[in-house]
C-alpha cells in the first residue's frame, strides 16, 4: 500500500479513527522532517508494534526561539516522504503552518519545572512549543502509541509529563539514540557541521563516554562523573559546553552525591554556531563504545 | 437506569468509549457541584441532544486564586447526585483532588489574551485552571458535546479557544443563563448572599437591563451603553462594580464607538464579600425583562 498523505487535520483524524474502530492499533511518530536513521528507527519501532504507522512532518515554529534556526532548519519534504515510504510508514501528515496555527491561535501548554531547566533554561519557550504541538498532533492522530527518540531526552520527559498531567490517552515509547559510526548522535542539525565542526561535534559523545567509562569502572560520585565530562570539554576549547549533568533517569532532577538509581548523563554544547545535545543512560556493565 | 458513579478516570473513559463505540452520542456537563437549575438545564440540553449524558462534579482547586473561596465553596455531593439523577443524567464523575492532580502534576494550559482580561485580570490564574481541568475532563470523558452556561461568558470564550487551538475533538454548546424569578443569574455562590446582599446582588442584572433597554430603544453608542450600566451601579453605592463592558459576541474584545455586530454586555461586581458576574447578549427587538 502506498503511503497516504494528509495536509488536513480532520482527514488525518478520520483515517486514524477508522483504523482504530476496525480494531487496528496505530503508532505515531511526530517529526520535524529532515529525516535521518534515528527517525526511521522510530517508524520501524512503530511498525513492529502496531498494525499501522503514521508520521508527521512539521517544522513547528513555536518551539524555536528568537534568533534560532527556524528559517534555515533543513527541509526536504519529498525526500522525507520517500524515506517514510521505504520504512513502511502508512500515512504522513504534512500540514501548513497556518493549518496548525491559524490566525488567533493563542493557547500554549506550560509543563512546569521539567520544561524550564537545562534546555528550557537556554531556550525558554522551547518545551512549551513542543508540548503544545505534540498535544495538537495527538488530538489529530489519536494513536495508541507515540514514538520519540532518547536523543532528545528532556523532550521525552516533557512529553511524558504533559500526557500524564493532561490525561492524554497515549502510550509514549522511547527508542534508543541512533549514532553515526564514530558515535555522533544523529540529528537533523548535523548538516550544519561542516569541516572541523564535524570533528569537534564528537566532543559531546566523548564526554558521555568518559562518564560511562568511569561509571562502568565503579565510580558513583556525581561530582567526579561530572568532572570527567568537563575534562573532555576542557580538552576541546573550540567547543563551548553549556551543561554536563547527571540526572535521575525519567526526570530532569540533578543527581548529587553518591548515585544509587538509574542515572542519565546529559550534555549540551555549541560547536561553532550550532547547538548540539546528547545523553546516555549510565550502564554498570557496558564498556565504553 | 440508575446513575453510574465514577471516581476513577480510567473507568469513566472506558464507559464513554464503550458508548461511543456502540454508536451512541455522549454529552458532558462539567460542574463544580452545588448544582442549581442552571446546571440542570445543561444536563437537560445534553439529554435532548445526546443518547447519553455524563456530568462531572469537581471543585477544581487550580481555578481558585489565593484568598478566594476554595475552602468555603459549597459542597453537597449526595444532593447533587440526586439532582443529576432526577434530571436524567446517566453517569457522574466525582474524583478526588489527588486523582486529578497527583503529586508531581505541573502542566498548565495558558489561553492567552482571552484568559487575561476582565475576570482574568482580577483572577490571574483562573482561566488557566479552567482550561486545564476542562481539557483533562474531556480526555477522561471523550464525549461528542460539552455543555457550558452563558452565565460564565468568558469561560465559554476560553473553552472554545482552548478546544479550537488544541484540536480537541469536541463540540462546545452554550446554554442560556437561568435566572431566579427576580432576574438574579443562578450561581452556586448565591448561597453567600444573605439578607441585604441578596437585594444588592440584583444590581448586576439591573445594569444589564439598562443596557438592553437602551439598545432596544436604538442606542448603538458603546460609551453611552456603558454609562447606562455605570449609572445603575452608581445608584447602589454598597455594590462595588469591577467592570461593565461591551464585548464583541464570541470573544473578549471590547466594542468601542458605534456597535455594528452582536454585542454582549458583561458586568462584575462585589456584593459584600461576594464577587458576582453576569452578562447579556444585547437584542434589538427584546424589551427589557
Amino acid at each position: 500500500m502506498p503511503l497516504v498523505r494528509f495536509t488536513d487535520g480532520d482527514a488525518l483524524r478520520a483515517w486514524t479513527l477508522a483504523r482504530r474502530a476496525a480494531g487496528q492499533t496505530v503508532g505515531l511518530t511526530p517529526t520535524m522532517g529532515a529525516l535521518h536513521a534515528g527517525h526511521l528507527s522510530l517508524v520501524r519501532a512503530a511498525r513492529a508494534e502496531c498494525d499501522l504507522t503514521a508520521a508527521t512532518i512539521f517544522v513547528n515554529p513555536t518551539q524555536f526561539g528568537p534568533g534560532e534556526d527556524l528559517d534555515r532548519y533543513p527541509r526536504n519534504l519529498e525526500q522525507d516522504i520517500a524515506l517514510l515510504e521505504s520504512a513502511g510508514c502508512d500515512a504522513v501528515f504534512c500540514p501548513a503552518v497556518e493549518t496548525m496555527y491559524p490566525p488567533g491561535a493563542a493557547t500554549r501548554i506550560e509543563v512546569g519545572p521539567a520544561g524550564s531547566v537545562l534546555e528550557g533554561a537556554i531556550r525558554p519557550t522551547h518545551f512549551s512549543g513542543v508540548a503544545t504541538i505534540v498535544l495538537k498532533l495527538l488530538n489529530l492522530a489519536p494513536a495508541n502509541y507515540a514514538y520519540f527518540g532518547q536523543k532528545d531526552y528532556q523532550q521525552t520527559v516533557v512529553v511524558r509529563q504533559m500526557t500524564r498531567d493532561l490525561n492524554v490517552p497515549i502510550e509514549v515509547r522511547i527508542c534508543p539514540t541512533v549514532r553515526e559510526p564514530d558515535g555522533l548522535a544523529m540529528s537533523s542539525r548535523n548538516v550544519y557541521l561542516q569541516g572541523e565542526y564535524r570533528r569537534q561535534a564528537l566532543t559531546l559523545h566523548h564526554a558521555l563516554q568518559a562518564a560511562q567509562h568511569a561509571y562502568a569502572a565503579g565510580e558513583r560520585n556525581a561530582a567526579r562523573l561530572r568532572r570527567a565530562m568537563e575534562a573532555v570539554f576542557a580538552g576541546e576549547p573550540q567547543v563551548e559546553p553549556q551543561y554536563a549533568v547527571l540526572l535521575h533517569d525519567g526526570g530532569v532532577e540533578e543527581a548529587h552525591g553518591e548515585l544509587t538509581g538509574p542515572t542519565v548523563a546529559a550534555v549540551a554544547a555549541k560547536v561553532g554556531p550550532t547547538r548540539l545535545i546528547d545523553n546516555q543512560l549510565l550502564s554498570p556493565g557496558e564498556p565504553p563504545a
